[in-house]
C-alpha cells in the first residue's frame, strides 16, 4: 500500500495550503455527489473533510473527481 | 497482490479505531449504494461491514467512496 | 500482470472459505447488477460464479463492490 | 506497461479454452453494454471479440465486468 | 509514470496498424461517450482521436471502454 | 505515490504546449461534467484547471475522459 506523499507535487502541497488556511472547498465525486467543507487531514488513500457541524467524512482519493476552493 | 496495510497513515488508524470502538459508519459505494453498520476488519482489499442482523458485508476498497462515523 | 493470491488476508480467506462450503452468496458490482450463486474459484483477477443452472460466470475483482454471503 | 499473461491463472486458461474451442461468449461491460461473440484473442490490456458479421472490437479489460460462457 | 508501450502486444500493435493505414474507429467511452474518427497517436498514457474537422482529442486510455474499426 | 512526469510522451507535451499557450480547453470527466478553461498547471496526480473567472479547479487524472483544445 503507497505510504508516502510527494510534498514536491503541485496537487498535493495545495491541499497542504488549503488544510493550512481552512479554506472551503467543494470535492467532486465519482458518485456525482458534492460534498462541501474544510480538509483535515490528506494522506495516500484518503482525505478527511469536515462540514460545518464539525463531522468528518473520510473521502477516498479514488474517487475524486474534482476540488474546487471556495474563494 | 498487495499485502500490508500502512498502520501508520491516518486514514488506516481511524478504521482501527472505529473497528476497536464499534462506532456505527455509513459508507457510500461508487454503484451510490449506501452501508451503515459496524467495521468488523480491514485488509488491504476489502472492509468488512457488520449490519444490525449480525449479517457481514464484504466490500471492496475499490469502490468506497467515503467513511462518514455516526456520532 | 498479479500472480499471487495472498492467503493470510482475511478477504481472501474467507472467499476460500465460501467455496470449501458451497455457501450462496450475492455480489454486487460496478454495474449495478447483483449475481446470486456459489463462487466456484478465485485468482487475482477474477473470481467464478456457478449459478443455480450450472452456468459459470467470469467475474473480473475490479468490478465488483460487495460480496455478502446468504445466510 | 503490463507484458505478461500469467497463463497459470484459472481466469488467463479458461479465456484461452474459449480462444481455442471458439465458444460464443457475453461480455458485460462498465457502461452496462453486452457484447456478444467470440473472443479472438487476449493480451494483458485487451480482449478481442468477432461477432457474428467477423467485425472485431477491441475491449479494454479495465472495462470489463464479467464474461459468460454461452453453453 | 509508465513510460514504453510494450509494442509486441496485440493491442498496441493493432492500434499501430489503424494509426498507419488512417482506418476510421469508434471509441465507447466509460461515460458512455462515442467518438468517431482516425487514431493520430497513442501513448502509454493516452490515445489521440482526430475527427472530420480535424479536431484532435486526447482521450485518457482508462476511460476506453472498446475500440471498433469501421469496416 | 507516482512522483515524475515522463516529459517524453506526446499526451505530457501536448499539455505542457496548452498550458504555455494558454489554450482553452474542454474536460469531459468520469462523472459526465464538461469543464471548460485554460490549464494552469499538470503534475503526475492532477490537472489544474483556470475558468473565465479565474477560479481554480483541481482535476484528479483519473478522472479525466478526454481533453479538447478549442480551436
Amino acid at each position: 500500500m503507497t505510504t508516502e506523499l510527494d510534498v514536491g507535487l503541485p496537487s498535493i502541497r495545495q491541499i497542504q495550503s488549503l488544510i493550512k488556511d481552512g479554506t472551503e472547498v467543494e470535492l467532486k465525486l465519482s458518485t456525482g455527489d458534492l460534498l462541501a467543507g474544510r480538509v483535515r487531514w490528506q494522506d495516500p488513500i484518503c482525505l478527511c473533510i469536515v462540514d460545518q457541524y464539525d463531522q468528518d467524512t473520510i473521502v477516498w482519493r479514488q474517487a475524486i473527481v474534482y476540488l474546487k476552493p471556495r474563494l
